[in-house]
């Protein structure tokens, strides 16, 4: 079924304890985009600048991602940098340049307008909403990430658009920010009342876990043994996610679950190398091989 | 089959975010002993003071835990307290008061002496090393705690209890301090060298990992809507966790990855309310109905 993408496509610098690049490609929806096509044709629509080459472009080739909606502008792509802690816990923002993101309007091509699945990344939350005035008809599936700079600057924007969302997908911090509780379960229960009917709780190291009126479902985290930068994990979790739900064309409890191991999967990847780097070499069979080794190692009876 | 735990029994002042008390049951042999119980008869070693009444007794009777192993010396029961973060992951100490715990020499009465499960609650290694000394024959199965107290101060009688022990359950911190090594999959590795054949990560709020020959096993947290004081959770874990496998009596794969769901299940009730009284109140049915919740909770198809 048809997946649409709308976020960034940047690039990064990125200083991590393993090493450290200049300027790699990035962007929630690169990260996504990559993560998605193992499971299911991508749509995505973004901006670059007049810096961004063929080369550039040359992450996506041979990809199952339709790159009609990408736009470029004069100018510079997006570009932030940023540095992380020793043990990858934390980091520092060096850098944000928005550049020809700054005036980014998502215009979707015509091609793109029957979409089922759609991504909405982060961005203002107006922005957001206009992409699904853009859509024929209600997609089947409205999945949305958003940050603290929204919760707190935009939020009645982002409770606009929420109420139109499906599944909201965001870590833990932010969970508790939007709902203004502590108790994660309270506070799920109380992002349930704005409009997603699923919410996603990104958990990093520690998994995700999933809240819905079916209840709750967690996956601890696959533990790496040489984890080198979290750049975009969140947005290949999302990628594997609504990848795994739009090529099975299912919307019920057990569609969830499995995108859920697919999007804990892809995220575990996406932290193996620097930048995309490890998303641009992965196979379908290693994805295959490390969710069934998830599940060996979440099993019991009782 | 017969449990036996070494450790602790004392009074707690605790103070926490949903309230405070001056003077309660606790240490890690009373938790643990709680804990277990539910699953196997458990035989405790401890000592206490002249202020240990009948009435600080009462949560132990009625239940299968044998007290002829707590000792009773002139002065004061241990005596700790704490104060909890606002948000529960953090505390400080504001008073460790070792009184006759500071001379405990666990001395096994003779009824214990054919003991098939042990477990060494958290005190000085040498001390954990005699009680193996104590015993007509090797344990089935020897568990053992420690801490970062240990791990820094006493780290070559540390070493010598370790080669005797079988599972090592400590927290994650305490995991990469041990090992030497930041990266939790490595520092388990290094771990299973110095003797134990199966290392328990308990991660608190984030469930538990086991790491042995046989791979990886985690288990999420229960997430619990109204956590209270996370005082004793480790070693109600313990509890659950040595119970089910003293009562199950098999030690194979699958025997370890159940003992661990009520580990888990049996911290998570340990956090609910003020020191022991959640598990004061706990029964076998409420037990069972959270490990198939949690059961519930972490199933998935691929």
């Amino acid at each position: 079924m048809s997946l649409l993408v709308v976020g960034s496509v940047a690039f990064d610098a990125l200083e991590t304890p393993s090493g450290r690049v200049e300027r790699t490609l990035g962007g929630a929806a690169t990260y996504f985009a990559l993560a998605a096509s193992f499971f299911a044709p991508v749509r995505l629509v973004g901006v670059v600048g007049d810096d961004f080459t063929s080369r550039d472009a040359a992450a996506f080739r041979g990809r199952r991602i339709d790159l009609r909606g990408l736009e470029r502008a004069r100018g510079k792509s997006f570009f932030w940098a940023g540095r992380y802690s020793d043990d990858l816990s934390s980091r520092v923002t060096l850098a944000t340049e928005l550049n020809v993101f700054a005036d980014f309007q998502p215009k979707l091509p015509l091609a793109y307008r029957d979409s089922r699945y759609l991504f909405l990344a982060n961005i203002q939350p107006t922005l957001q909403l206009s992409v699904l005035g853009q859509l024929r008809k209600r997609p089947r599936l409205v999945a949305l990430d958003t940050m603290n700079y929204w919760i707190e600057r935009t939020p009645v924007e982002l409770r606009n658009t929420l109420r139109r969302t499906d599944v909201l997908m965001i870590n833990d911090e932010e969970t508790r920010q939007l709902a203004g509780r502590r108790n994660l379960l309270a506070a799920a229960e109380q992002i349930l009342k704005m409009g997603p009917s699923t919410l996603v709780i990104k958990r990093g190291e520690f998994g995700a876990m999933m809240v819905s009126g079916k209840g709750v479902f967690s996956v601890p985290g696959y533990t790496l043994r040489d984890p080198r930068d979290p750049t975009g994990a969140g947005d290949a979790f999302a990628g594997g996610f609504m990848g795994a739900l739009a090529a099975s064309g299912r919307v019920n409890p057990d569609a969830f679950r499995r995108a859920i191991i697919y999007g804990s999967v892809l995220g575990s990847f996406a932290v193996e190398r620097i930048g995309v780097e490890r998303l641009r070499r992965l196979t379908r069979k290693e994805i295959n091989a490390r969710a069934r080794e998830l599940q060996r190692q979440v099993r019991f009876l009782l």
